[in-house]
């Protein structure tokens, strides 16, 4: 294992603890260290070597400035202006309104001594030569206090996430050294002169954003702590929580043994172990791409394997934040009005895993990076450029004729099928789902073109149902199979339980693929319907005797868990009334009472 | 219109102001005078008008006191005590552990003077007579401090309505007069005798419980204010927000005009009309049900009144806290990062509407209330009761049989068809599955109880897929129809756009079941699939003319939406920048800046 492959790993570890305690530490010891060190390596050059140390050695502090005001998703659109001056060697940093300012970097508000800024170069001849980034001292490290010339300002309370300073910024023609450049896609001259290795404006830009992968990558990371805390949380609770019964007991049952409240709880139980596993692995094969990317060598498999890590990860990042939000939602809802109580935990998973869904990459957007470079895949696979990938994720479609040839005509799933056999034909409907849509989104497209429709109109006019789904049947399709392979070389004895949560995984995205295989002739009948609801059902029951367990085999301490509920002693009721109880004036009058006093409260009874 | 329906109208109109202002001021005002007044007209007898007086003068305070801390759904399964002692002709109020405190009630924390308490009635004979209700000064009006024998705690941080102040509470040998016990349903000699004008506990308990469904009915009124501001926010931002265009044009294309946007919005904006229409048409008659309560005529058309507003509102509360909890969601996401700033309102709106899922009742325990009435009334269809019910819910349930024939073979969604035709389209398909999902449950109980499975394992067995979609999909088809109804006497200019509103959320609902239908035979071919997603696009894209309009009809003021992305006046930028601006803070360094400098953060640099 090499060492960048090592330090990923750990990197991934640390994530894991930290954020499983909070997140705001966690984002803000990473954002403010070793995100802005990755960026300095990878947009810079040997001049900025000073930089990387300094923040290695907590010298000083970064922050990533991309976003703006009114420019997010659209990174090429970004206003913020650097016009190089010869006559001072220095690049002058402008804002020209409140809406290029730039904004939600972590640790700008009141933290980083400097900032990565992206801004548009201008040459002294007036020439735009698209976004670059520079290295800008934008607080003094010894009083905290921003620098003539630049404003900051916090931008006040979030839905979560609050212990990070996300912060707004503006230049006033701030002028720094032509050196703060990071100059590894393009250079400007002490005369005034841009050069650049790349011809293509569109490629620097793309190679000067590639590192981003490495946020998308972390954050299905983030969505599986999520996960594991909230299924924790309301399937230990569940155990305890005893609701009704049958007339003839005198006990009421736990309402985990409800064949309702599995159903509601156990496909993200499932999810959990799916994701995790999915996230480990893609980890471990992007330390590998960060080690290649280092050495340089193979710069064609580079590319392949680049390529497939951003549409891995756009696919990823979606599903892992939409996955945990829906977890969160249904153990919230599912522990009743005690999950409404701040100290069950519910509150702040939500609002925190929220922010998963937008940063890094809006989901849906990020969905239509995959979308594209699957078409693009696709529409070449008579050159087997599908199989040439390192991850092998996309294998199948070198056979995507064969899998949507009419021959194709067993059913995947039946009543009778085993959870292998399962695991085996939900992969055989997803990797149909995905050469399927490939096509349906490939025609509609070279349809509208020849009729005269611009390509970016035909690509917005194909996303809805199609190309979005594409992405979600793509990365699904990795998930249950990395799953699958992985539980190959689990212990034996492990082995049934686990084939369970692959199936019942398996069998729930299916099933919310319903219509498209209704719409593409795979699914004729209601035999597949009524084969994967009773899988489902029996899955949760096969399922219950395991259920705390797999959660124990998941779930972080009790401290970093900190839910009243979910303690792994299970007294729910006594940390209940100890939580309550700690909490402040919990059995004080309220200060304001004699106010209340003033109304006419005073009685005859 | 009599005073009832008219003072139900004023509550509603009330409620849908102070609650778009404030749920927790909203929800205060209520529950500590009207819910109390109400209960206690319903539970109460001529020697209770004094607190009734009391309370609407606003001389004493109440709160409600049902829940306990180990029990909610299973509300039989209370465990406070009430011991009748002839000698001093008082009640002993006893909470034999912590789990059987009291809890959640709004006012009982800090506020109310007053308790509705239910409480396990024992006679000096030791035998228990079941939950009944009694009015319990908890608190001095003149200090607000608990009376001794009363233990009260704050149950502390919620997700959200921390304006409510719920509380936990303890009786410890507790005495009240005997005249306290609310005795309408059942009452105790001065000596101690047991009396009840109802022979059957079941009944007397029932009757008691009755006057909840006030409660589902205002909450899926809630539901439908959090809809109108959520969709608002998001559809006047999605118009001012520009990102990406065309690469021929300059300007970069509002992001409400891309097909995934509006895919995204247009199905909420649509729920947002439906879904007001049916709370008020469903407000209207059941101020005629409360009218018709008091006045105590046609018990027979009561009786089935009752059930029906029962079915309805179990149904219609977990549909409406749903519909609101998506699409605050989905609006909360279609924002981007600005959408998480708490200033753009959508993290108020979640945390308050997230309660709504829960209280009066759990969404998932409510479904099964309606489908148990269905599927009484669907055994019961040769007698035609189907059509006896007041609302007219029902009546195509007589006939059943003759929708569920084979001969039923027409495709009811079809490419050609107009939007008028789409509605009745979804409307067939949706009482075909309501009476396909009675038939399926219904066999699928009668199979199991053949077999000798109990009543209660059975109804658990056919809750997952079956009984839950049941309750959904009767509601959907009353929502989509009273809305349908309610365009043909709208202003003629009007209707078509609202046709297309309701096409569109009947379409959406319709294709959420696409497994049940081609499950049931319905759909046997991708076309009806194909059509439903060719008109949902074609209506979304007929809908971005008027969406902004669309808001604006059912908008609150810019006051009461309290969103920097919602205001009327589109001016998203500027209205960011003054809240950013506007908080304490924003532009000084953190206190805690010095304890920054102790780390190694001097640089050289």
């Amino acid at each position: 294992m090499s060492t960048i492959t090592a330090a990923h790993k750990i990197r991934v570890a640390k994530n894991t603890v930290y954020g499983g305690y909070d997140w705001s530490t966690s984002a803000r010891m990473g954002l403010l260290t070793s995100f802005v060190a990755a960026g300095l390596l990878g947009l810079g050059t040997s001049r900025h070597y000073k930089y990387f140390e300094a923040i290695t050695n907590h010298q000083i502090t970064g922050c990533f400035c991309l976003t703006e005001i009114a420019h997010g998703t659209n990174t090429r659109a970004m206003r913020t202006e650097a016009h190089y001056d010869p006559a001072t060697q220095s690049f002058i940093l402008h804002t020209p309104d409140f809406e290029a300012a730039k904004c939600w970097a972590g640790g700008l508000a009141s933290t980083a001594t400097h900032a990565m800024v992206f801004a548009q170069l201008y040459t002294p001849d007036n020439t735009c030569h698209g976004l670059h980034c520079f290295i800008v001292p934008i607080r003094s490290p010894s009083t905290l206090l921003p620098y003539p010339g630049i404003t900051i300002i916090d931008m006040g309370h979030k839905l979560g996430l609050n212990g990070i300073d996300n912060g707004v910024m503006m230049f006033d023609h701030y002028s720094i050294p032509r050196e703060n450049l990071l100059n590894r896609t393009g250079d400007v001259t002490p005369e005034g002169h841009y050069t650049s290795p790349f011809s293509d404006p569109g490629k620097r830009f793309g190679a000067s954003l590639g590192n981003l992968s490495l946020g998308r990558v972390s954050i299905i990371g983030y969505g599986v702590v999520h996960l594991r805390k909230a299924v924790t949380i309301a399937i230990r609770y569940s155990a305890v929580r005893r609701q009704f019964g049958p007339p003839d007991q005198d006990k009421e049952l736990p309402v985990i043994e409800y064949p309702v409240q599995q159903w509601r709880l156990f496909p993200h139980l499932a999810a959990t172990y799916a994701l995790d596993t999915f996230a480990k692995r893609f980890a471990e094969h992007f330390g590998n791409f960060q080690t290649m990317m280092f050495e340089g060598k193979n710069r064609d498999e580079l590319a392949l394997f680049g390529q497939e890590v951003h549409g891995l990860s756009s696919a990823g990042k979606p599903l892992s934040g939409w996955s945990a939000r829906d977890a969160i939602q249904e153990c919230r809802e599912a522990c009743g009005g005690h999950g409404y109580l701040a100290c069950a935990g519910f509150g702040q998973l939500r609002n925190d895993n929220d922010a998963n869904c937008t940063y890094e990459g809006d989901n849906n957007v990020l969905l239509q990076q995959t979308s594209n470079w699957l078409l693009g895949v696709w529409v070449r696979q008579g050159e087997g450029q599908a199989s040439a990938y390192p991850m092998g994720t996309l294998d199948y479609l070198v056979r995507g004729q064969q899998i949507l040839a009419p021959s194709w005509k067993h059913t995947p799933i039946t009543m009778l099928s085993s959870d292998q056999e399962l695991i085996q034909g939900c992969l055989e409907v997803l990797q149909w789902l995905v050469c399927w849509l490939c096509q349906e989104v490939n025609t509609k497209l070279q349809d509208q073109i020849a009729s005269g429709v611009d390509q970016f109109t035909a690509r917005n006019n194909t996303q809805v149902y199609l190309a979005h789904t594409l992405s979600l049947a793509y990365i699904k399709e990795v998930v249950v199979r990395w799953f699958a392979e992985s539980i190959k070389t689990a212990e034996a004895s492990l082995q049934p339980v686990l084939r369970r949560l692959c199936a019942l995984y398996a069998l729930t995205q299916v099933q919310s693929h319903t219509p498209h295989l209704v719409q593409g002739g795979l699914v004729r009948s209601g035999e597949i319907v009524t084969a994967i609801q009773h899988h489902t059902r029996r899955l949760c029951t096969a399922l219950l005797p395991d259920a705390v367990p797999l959660v124990d085999a998941v779930a972080p301490t009790d401290f970093l868990l900190n839910s009243a509920l979910g303690n792994a002693d299970g007294k729910v009721y006594q940390h209940l009334k100890a939580a309550m109880l700690s909490a402040p004036n919990a059995t004080s009058r309220p200060k304001y009472w004699q106010e209340m006093l003033n109304k006419p409260l005073t009685s005859k009874l």
